[in-house]
């Protein structure tokens, strides 16, 4: 029986989503809870909708493992089993645990995945209680401007210049929608939204918009970068503690098998191995 | 020159804010950074418009100290530099130093101060990005009955039963305001604001609270515990991390010697030394 896991983390004390040899990952946590909950000898695998780095936060990350389960599992009682076991490592939680519809695969299916950014340039302001979510810098940012470089990167293009290469992986993408805006407590709200996110994407494309948004770059210059598609110095990859993967956009139950092949599809042919 | 300094805190990793031998404490660690930036020998001593417990956080904080500086001293450059020794505690934050106004008195001058304390009581919502302030339940809670319940607790009254008991101390309090909202992420947030507070008063209003609203306490019974002015096992202290001081408001400029007066001479004739 194919699970949905809906997950989310702190990513400050973890090595990434990813399992990796003595490291804490969440990956690696939720396996070995899994597997103790329901008394597995080998921890089962979860695939997952977005693979974070290390530091990155989620508030929506979705993963599917398959278990062999019985058709009657109570996933109240399981979900509540597991959130029990996790009570001690508070900085991971699962929200739910339920069945997944024939056909959901949570790396292939998604539509989209969405990410939030936080930025505060105003030192008087500095809140320690989001710190650990919330990128502090002391150059002043010109939001309008940050704004308007945005909605020129947004499109159907190649992210060369935004992407860290993998070899034989197309870095074309559909940025469906990059904002600007600045909350009630003065930080710089990213959100970002496309079909799919190459390695660093969202973390390069906020550092393109600071390096306009502080005059050290010109919206042209960082037009011809974008145009160029080649990687680039022009701006820093921002640091990881101010992302937060929040949604991962499914479509309707009876598009999941659908949606699936035709990303396999395109995969195959672009060598694209990356999800996010 | 008495100097007021505005102040942010995580209270997780702090044993509250009063100074204890070999206990990391908020106090502790600004009175370190001043004497290391003045070249002081001995550090100089803070006065605090709320004392925080271990665990409690504050985005408000006010407290002055009176140091041997020049008039003509640089205020910004002194945050700056204070800031910059800060920055390997980011759990701390000092969002200004600056002259203060003739007659200030960080815990005398203040007409009232403000708290807010977190509560989830959806075990499906728990977000592990804002743990460290937000008290998870598993009962569900009324919030509409909480409300009422707040509405009955304010006023000019004696709070013993919501007060940890000092010799000789008045528990009277003006409880001013004491409201409940959920947020848009189902948080229940409630809002207080007193002339002081007595030692853990808000975390005992807020138990009481959380008693009627989850039914274990009618509004009737805990009205009568509320007029009897005893303490009490009716309802339970709350944790202390899903509290935070938020403001301390002053007079103006022209009041703040007659408050600090006033507010002395309260102190005086009830024995009461606590101020929150």
């Amino acid at each position: 029986m194919r699970v949905r896991l809906d997950i989310a983390y702190d990513g400050t004390d973890f090595a990434g989503w990813a399992v990796q040899p003595n490291r804490r990952t969440v990956q690696g946590t939720i396996e070995e809870a899994l597997a103790t909950v329901l008394r597995l000898t080998t921890a089962p695998r979860l695939v997952v909708a977005g693979r974070t780095d290390a530091g990155v936060h989620a508030t929506g990350q979705v993963a599917h493992v398959d278990l062999d389960l019985d058709d009657d599992v109570d996933f109240v009682r399981l979900t509540r089993k597991l959130s029990s076991l996790l009570r001690s490592t508070p900085d991971v939680v699962i929200k739910g645990l339920r069945e997944a519809a024939p056909g959901f695969d949570a790396r292939f299916s998604p539509l989209a995945r969405r990410y939030e950014y936080r930025l505060l340039d105003r030192e008087e302001l500095r809140n320690p209680l989001v710190r650990h979510r919330t990128v502090w810098t002391s150059a002043h940012l010109n939001v309008e401007l940050m704004s308007e470089t945005a909605a020129t990167l947004v499109g159907l293009r190649d992210f060369g210049a935004f992407c860290k290469p993998r070899e034989g992986a197309t870095t074309i993408r559909e940025l469906q929608e990059f904002t600007w805006t600045r909350d009630e407590t003065s930080t710089l709200i990213a959100r970002l939204q496309a079909d799919a996110f190459c390695h660093s994407m969202v973390r390069a494309l906020v550092g393109a918009c600071v390096e306009v948004g502080s005059g050290r770059l010109t919206l042209a210059d960082l037009g011809d970068v974008r145009d160029a598609a080649q990687r680039t110095s022009a701006f820093k990859i921002m640091p990881a503690h101010g992302l937060t993967l929040t949604d991962v956009i499914y479509p309707t139950d009876d598009q999941l098998g659908a949606r699936a092949e035709l990303t396999r599809a395109k995969r195959e042919t672009t060598g694209n191995g990356s999800d996010s």
